[in-house]
């Protein structure tokens, strides 16, 4: 069973963008996984094709029209589609792993692309669209954000990265910063790989690693650490 | 004065990507910005060109070594070079919109696209390297997150999207996420505009928005609220 991703956007030819490189574009080759962009455009009703209006209640920027982007929706994914439909928007819930591993499990994905001036909220509604947001900065538009969400999910279907993604995937939801990383030169610039790593003691090599992610993710993260902490509630 | 991006990365080809669409394209046609990628196996030092060796301490993957990116960036980031050099990193200072403004106020940038598994640790240190991570997820490399970074850096460049930014901003930077849109048709599968947005009452509609924006933000980020509600250190 292959994944499918369907973009609605006003930029398809955004798409597929650096998932057709590299790995990602070879799992299309092979048939892991496939992305179709729909222009939303095709779905107006007038001869100047407008997908959008001037906000209710007056201010900056335009909407993007429920009525427009249920059509383009409704003719994508239609009733019984089991694929989540995704909204792209800086007001989402901020993307996870764990978001990206349950997404990666399932049939697909429906992503609309918005505008940051934002869509119509009845569309959210009406279609149950879940709003994610892949960070607190604001993008020319979704489209971007729909690059990344779908380059997280796709590398972890099955064959995409071969045995490279368990080993990473540990590492991260540990709930820890990745420890610092050393490799060949022994030196470089007068700087040496600290000793502990050429001491062949397999404990105390982890231990060093452990006390070093712990240390990065207090300094830099502490709400990693204190999300960690949070008994979990089932 | 242009902003000048410079990407150090194993996949050049994957550049400018979406950057050479739309604004963010028709900006560099401009001169409002320029971007550069290049390719960090132009620097290795064996025929094979290789980058990256096995890490010290043992472990999975495969680690990028300091002195081949040493050479990579001091050609391309010479000394007295006085761009930020990014290193885009999952255990890197998460983006905001904050650093997005500084970068897009600077001379420009030059980001070097990790791997996942990482980079030589002494390059972090003796480059100075600025770690950012778009957030908590695990990406195939750093491109897809550079390309969010620069979308977000060129949008703000002047210029590239006219007086529409000013307003986005302002309604980001208060610590809120953004109140719900309507737009015409005025009913939409038997949901109507909300009657306060037609009233004309502006005082009223701005009151409704402030309100909605304060819900949406304490139902789905509350970590927003709490950190706008902590005094300010200078």
């Amino acid at each position: 069973m292959s994944f499918r991703a369907t973009v609605l956007t006003l930029h398809p030819e955004m798409f597929p963008g650096h998932l057709g490189l590299s790995l990602a574009g070879r799992a299309v080759e092979a048939g892991t996984w496939s992305l179709e962009a729909v222009q939303i455009r095709d779905f107006a009703t007038d001869r100047h094709r407008t997908v959008d209006d001037t906000p209710a209640g007056g201010g900056a920027g335009m909407v993007m029209r429920a009525d427009i982007l249920a059509r383009a929706i409704d003719h994508v994914s239609p009733k019984g589609d089991p694929r989540p439909r995704i909204l792209m928007s800086p007001r989402g819930k901020p993307l996870t792993q764990e978001r990206v591993r349950e997404l990666a499990a399932g049939p697909g994905a429906v992503i609309l692309c918005g505008r940051f001036e934002g869509v119509d909220q009845r569309i959210i509604d009406a279609r149950a669209l879940e709003e994610i947001s892949i960070g607190d900065f604001i993008l020319s538009g979704g489209e971007p954000a729909a690059l990344v969400l779908l380059d997280a999910v796709v590398r972890l279907l099955p064959g995409v990265m071969g045995n490279e993604v368990s080993g990473d995937e540990e590492s991260f939801e540990n709930g820890l910063l990745e420890h610092p990383h050393y490799t060949r030169p022994q030196e470089f610039e007068g700087r040496a790989i600290p000793e502990v790593l050429t001491s062949g003691n397999h404990a105390k090599i982890a231990a060093w690693r452990r006390e070093q992610a712990e240390r990065l993710t207090r300094a830099r993260r502490p709400d990693l650490l204190a999300a960690k902490n949070q008994p979990l509630v089932k």
